[in-house]
């Protein structure tokens, strides 16, 4: 049994941030109905890599969903949308704002109908405001720019592309599932539903938190640049690859890393003793340590520094990390089989719940895999379907 | 009211990760009893920046929370855990794996005697495993050089030190909190808590679900490199600054991008036809595109870009993303006013709940501030407090 056993969304999203945010209720036991397009379907479909003709970045974020191909620009598929509703605990959208106005699909009109509604929405700023008036469109890259932290992590020449990992998007799927799951708590004592929402910027900027507290007040004094200090989240070269050095957290880290580097303590030397000496005397830190680092690969360094609690770590590429077996103590490493795809290999839910573990096996669905399935648990008729079907309202099949 | 009232929280996190998740937790009206050492308190309360000597980094992620100053590691102090433990609905921690086990508050002992109780656990790399199994520390920087992240966000020359955001820390804390969510609304049903847990490494792996869908599974074919086209997520410099284009999600976004820059319409020019042209032919576009962006500021560029719904924004500092309207709009920025500090201005909760907002203006506290007024609520007597006071068991003043 999953934690959201019994819990019904309706899911409109698609790409990455929406898809995450509702893979987290899939994951956990809710009944997602994923509405798609007929035709296309979510967007991320057209997205590669592939195999055997279907998109692996949606059979990646689509786990255990049921996919239901609807037109709901036409008049029927917005009454097939109606019906649904009235069924559903959570309404999940990322569209940008005015769309689902539009469509008479918007939180106040749903929520006269069905009080009890969470009507959830993941924009690309938030649903008031500047951007969403001039109807500005989101996405990963621009959040990235506009929260500072594109600037922040590129180097001094400057930024050329955005961070090649979708930071903002996921963050954000991950808030909005959050809100949710506040909104489901809410529920169980008020009886009312009520719109949640959060947004790409929102994210991004709630995440530099900590950093911000120096920007947003007065303070005593100018902060200590912790990013010039060598013994801090400092890479250094080894004689195969990169090794991150952090060596704080314990009296005196300094000596223990000289100690396993075999050289003599610097941690006397005053120009290493404080914070501020060790920011001021960084290069002059950095170029003692350096050619010893080099002198060994990384893997051999690592159990060295740990002998005397500094945290270190190879610095390594994705692929690499995929083969860490930690991840398979984690059981982040998921397998599934349907008969489309085959076995496919994913990273499945970064929680582990003891008592309502999640379903690890549940596959993406094709488009419009369960359209039948789920109009029938709904109450249409088989002839209702068929008609449906015939005027190309629901159906894998582009819209007529 | 907030969509927790009445949940209770024994915290005995520190730093950011953990504070990040049990801010989650206050912001939405959980009862937040942080759990702090004698002397020292949380680890953050000694990290600048200051303000009239109070960590602001520390105000900044613990807002709302109960202060209670005891000493967990004397026998007296345990018990002082013990009884307060009877009342809660939630403990979370992030020590490492061992620590809560010799402090006898490890969760199987914890659950015989209070089967209710949700334990949430963020850890650097899981509680089982191969880096729990020889103790390895976790932290922000080794999560990053491990996941794959920080490898794939540096620049040709390789990475010189960890990415300046807490994106493991602050991802970790984010997911921590929906298991705890996802554990409160299983406990409606099943009538028992459970144990939950995340850490720094899951988060980040499970942020790049996307991308690692290409490592983990055989493909058809060699997947596009989306990271050299140069419509996607490409940073230009304009005559002021840089300008982020991601020339995407609508028909031939080039030729509107042609239009709103003035120049002739590349999108007929085979060079430029399908996204496999687009990247073979990167450095051509780019150098075609580049001299004519540099001839204006970005705030110049953007409303014609817009115009043609070619989606762009400025690549800004955090500081200058602080000062935009839309964070307003958002009430993402928050006051708090407290005797010890003042006015002070924090980024509040990212997540917006119509029905059941956040309380914006709750402060963090000072260290120790409210370990009477709970003891007392949970049934200790004035004379208990004072001999436990007399002990340093409790309180402010570092442990005897």
């Amino acid at each position: 049994m999953g934690a959201l056993d019994g819990v019904h969304v309706l899911d409109f999203t698609q790409v990455i941030m929406g898809p995450a945010c509702t893979q987290v209720l899939a994951d956990h036991g809710a009944d997602v109905i994923k509405i798609e397009r007929p035709g296309e379907g979510d967007l991320a479909r057209a997205f590669g890599p592939w195999h055997r003709g279907e998109s692996l970045a949606y059979a990646s974020l689509n786990r255990g969903k049921r996919s239901v191909a609807v037109n709901i620009k036409a008049p029927e598929g917005k009454a097939v949308i109606e019906r649904l509703l009235s069924k559903m605990d959570v309404l999940v959208h990322n569209f940008r704002p005015g769309v689902m106005e539009r469509l008479g699909l918007d939180y106040s009109t749903t929520a006269r109908r069905y009080p009890k509604l969470i009507y959830a929405t993941g924009s690309g700023f938030g649903t008031r405001g500047p951007y969403a008036e001039r109807g500005k469109g989101g996405h990963e890259s621009l959040a990235q720019a506009l929260s500072g932290l594109l600037a922040k992590c590129s180097g001094s020449e400057g930024p050329t592309r955005r961070l090649p990992v979708a930071v903002a998007d996921f963050t954000a799927g991950m808030l909005l599932a959050q809100a949710i799951l506040l909104a489901l708590i809410a529920r169980e004592r008020t009886g009312r539903g009520q719109f949640v929402e959060t947004s790409l910027l929102d994210g991004l900027m709630a995440m530099q938190a900590w950093e911000t507290s120096a920007l947003l007040n007065t303070l005593d004094q100018k902060p200590v640049d912790h990013a010039a200090n060598p013994l801090d989240g400092a890479v250094y070269r080894t004689l195969d690859g990169h090794l991150m050095v952090t060596a704080l957290f314990r009296a005196n880290a300094l000596e223990g890393l000289c100690v396993a580097l075999g050289i003599e303590n610097l941690s006397t030397d005053p120009r290493f003793a404080t914070l501020e000496a060790l920011v001021a005397n960084a290069d002059t830190l950095r170029a003692r340590l350096e050619p010893v680092l080099a002198t060994r690969p990384t893997a051999e360094w690592i159990p060295k520094l740990e002998a005397h609690d500094i945290l270190c770590a190879a610095v390594r590429s994705t692929a690499e990390a995929l083969c860490d077996p930690q991840l398979i103590a984690n059981r982040l490493i998921i397998e599934t089989e349907d008969p489309h795809r085959g076995k496919l290999r994913h990273i499945g839910t970064p929680l582990r719940l003891q008592g309502t573990p999640p379903a690890p096996s549940a596959v993406a669905p094709i488009l419009g895999e369960h359209t039948d399935e789920v109009l029938k648990e709904h109450g249409f008729t088989a002839d209702e379907i068929a008609m449906l079907r015939a005027r190309k309202i629901i159906g894998s099949d582009p819209p007529a």
